[in-house]
């Protein structure tokens, strides 16, 4: 077994798997759950996990577990990792990072060095980009598969999960076989970078993470009437846009009044139509995307939307249709863990700072099952799913480095 | 020559005038300024006019000119006319039934039978659609060809108006020389389609257009930044988006306040960058639609609107960019001529009412140079630019015989 694993190593690595990106994007990384690119980045890391001897195992969906053995592997492994799959055009350090620092913590030790089994998972699948569902792989660990769901929500080619897992090559009629034992781990710990400004901000360079806000998320369409701008007077009007622009402003207002609660709402996809210059907008659709950590102050916005809605259909004559398009509960870290990943900041004069992610993670659904916790790494400008996004290479290596202390301390318990 | 042109030939013309559609588009009407189509569309109705014995000629950019002869061919003529391009997937009825009417009314009339000529004009290009410029015809008749423009306008295939022009057959180098005289028509009346809900709410048959509101537009462009939308609190966003909705409401706000004078204010055309639902918006671009016919009246809206733009780059941390697209001046059309055929629909005891133009029209530009008045004829709903557009035989012919007896009117005189 080659040791250690190596900064520089970590390095050769990230610069490789950038090299498996859908060549027909030019911006970025592009390697889509279930792709030939996806497909073959993990075939290259799983490559290199046997070279360096860890035991690696695919289950039915292709989700990856690389174990370095400890010296009771009958007691819960302690896990850890993220995900290769990115957005389109998006960065080289969402997920990737997560499994760089997963597998330099790993081959920090010999086999047999630590009590416990540590174990790097690869999830499947954590961008929604595709399906339009995030998280299948770690969702599937839990036993968290909506058939339903999964089946009707397909790619733009027409087809849905189940099938893209079987071109891939794995068994979609045994998702079941892949739930985990409740005593498969006694932990897990994901390192991410931040996707936010928080750090930076605070000049921070570890965020500990201690809860997960998870998305509720709405469609809504506003329907009016198509006339045209110049020959229809404004009493005439049933504007669409101007009703849609009312709830915007409705909604930055809902959730600026629960910000010290951390909670969060943004409209980012609308689209009108016709969308013409000289055509009163005659229907938008607008996503909203509310988070926070605290259930009662997200349920204050999704109420305050709704009677936002119903003034909004009766002050501009419109009639709104609102769907919930996901709606998952906000997750709380483990404190223990938390606390332990803090000692070990301070006993290393590491600035770091407390802090919820905003974004949704595997470990949101690991969370569900086994005591766990993230790390957090700065993001240059707060900058995701793009190709600017940066992390330092300092940071990286700072935040590997302080895994691979927290899974010694959690695995020798 | 084949006399009457009856409501049954208008009919007819107009059925086949529908066949002249590019076929890959699925609903209504498109035909584009000189595309294959349009042309199509002229050279049949220019022999439609020959058959029944007008004199026709076309200019250099392809305007048609169908002339009855007066008595005394020496003095200038009474104009009418409009457009037969259309917008992509458009009406049967806009421009259209405008030369039809005229058609018709010439018709109604044997050669020597009044003092001066009748003159129906086609204007080419009426519609923006294809090079984002309106009324290319109209505008060069009367010297207001803006070159610059003109030649930086190109469509999607990156042709601009003048080699349009020239691919379609006609000189675009000699465009000066479709000037008009400015003893060439006495006068001039266009018959149009309402393309609002006016005339419908106020349950008229006809309306006597003495003024049109020229649009002033704006391309606004708002630069935020484009964040996470679960890892970036409150605080720390530049959301074009919300900085949009409320310059969008400000907006109406305005236009709400100058309603009384019948100005208009429209944001019709929005697009955001990313635009994904996880993605707070780094950028939105949008149109500003504002007219009016009091000057004074639009330009509150224009100043309130940069106010807003200052207040809101100061609110909401965003950069905002204005560039004016257009302004034309709002046209008051000849009281002499509304009142001429306020007399006939009193005369023959038809429901009319004065009313603005809010769409900008051929006769816009006509105005500028000739004494002209426009007739609008009820539309159904208010529809336009849409496959639904419609307006009832009987008002149709209604018009036509209305046009016919203000020619006749002015025609004598």
């Amino acid at each position: 077994m080659k040791h250690p694993f190596t900064k520089d190593d970590l390095i050769t690595l990230f610069t490789a798997l950038k090299t498996f990106t859908d060549p027909t994007y030019c911006d970025g990384q592009t390697r889509l759950a279930y792709t030939q690119e996806d497909e073959a980045a993990h075939r290259f890391i799983i490559t290199e996990m046997e070279n360096r001897e860890l035991t690696v195992r695919q289950d039915s969906m292709g989700n990856v577990f690389a174990c370095l053995l400890g010296q009771d592997p009958t007691l819960p492994a302690i896990g850890t990792g993220s995900h290769l799959d990115t957005v389109p055009q998006g960065g080289a350090y969402d997920g990737i990072i997560g499994v760089l620092c997963g597998f330099y913590a790993l081959l920090q030790f010999k086999p047999q060095q630590l009590k416990r089994n540590l174990e790097l998972i690869i999830f499947r699948g954590e961008e929604s980009s595709r399906f339009g569902i995030s998280c299948l792989g770690s969702k599937t660990l839990i036993g968290a598969i909506d058939n339903e769901k999964w089946t009707d929500s397909i790619d733009n080619s027409g087809k849905n999960v189940f099938q893209a897992i079987d071109e891939a090559g794995y068994q979609s009629s045994a998702l079941n076989h892949c739930l985990l034992d409740d005593a498969y781990l006694d932990a897990f710990v994901e390192v991410h970078i931040e996707q936010g400004k928080c750090l930076e901000a605070a000049n921070k360079q570890i965020g500990i993470v201690n809860g997960i806000a998870a998305p509720t998320r709405f469609c809504i369409d506003v329907i009016g009437h198509a006339d045209h701008s110049g020959a229809t007077p404004m009493n005439q009007r049933q504007d669409a846009l101007v009703a849609s622009a009312s709830l915007i402003m409705e909604i930055q207002r809902l959730a600026n009044n629960e910000a010290h609660h951390g909670t969060v709402g943004t409209v980012g996809k609308l689209d009108i139509t016709p969308n013409a210059m000289n055509v009163i907008p005659g229907h938008v659709r607008f996503y909203v995307d509310i988070r926070g950590i605290e259930p009662d102050s997200i349920e204050r916005v999704i109420s305050g939307l709704q009677k936002a809605i119903n003034q909004t259909q009766h002050d501009y004559q419109v009639q709104i249709k609102r769907k919930l398009l996901s709606q998952e509960s906000p997750v709380k870290l483990s404190t223990v863990i938390c606390h332990e990943i803090q000692q070990l900041c301070e006993q290393q004069n590491i600035s770091y700072m407390p802090m919820l992610s905003g974004a949704g993670h595997d470990a949101m659904y690991m969370a569900q099952k086994y005591p766990t916790a993230m790390i957090f790494i700065p993001s240059y400008k707060g900058i995701s799913h793009h190709h600017d996004e940066f992390s330092a290479i300092d940071d990286i290596t700072l935040a590997a480095e302080l895994l691979k202390d927290t899974l010694a301390s959690l695995a020798n318990k």
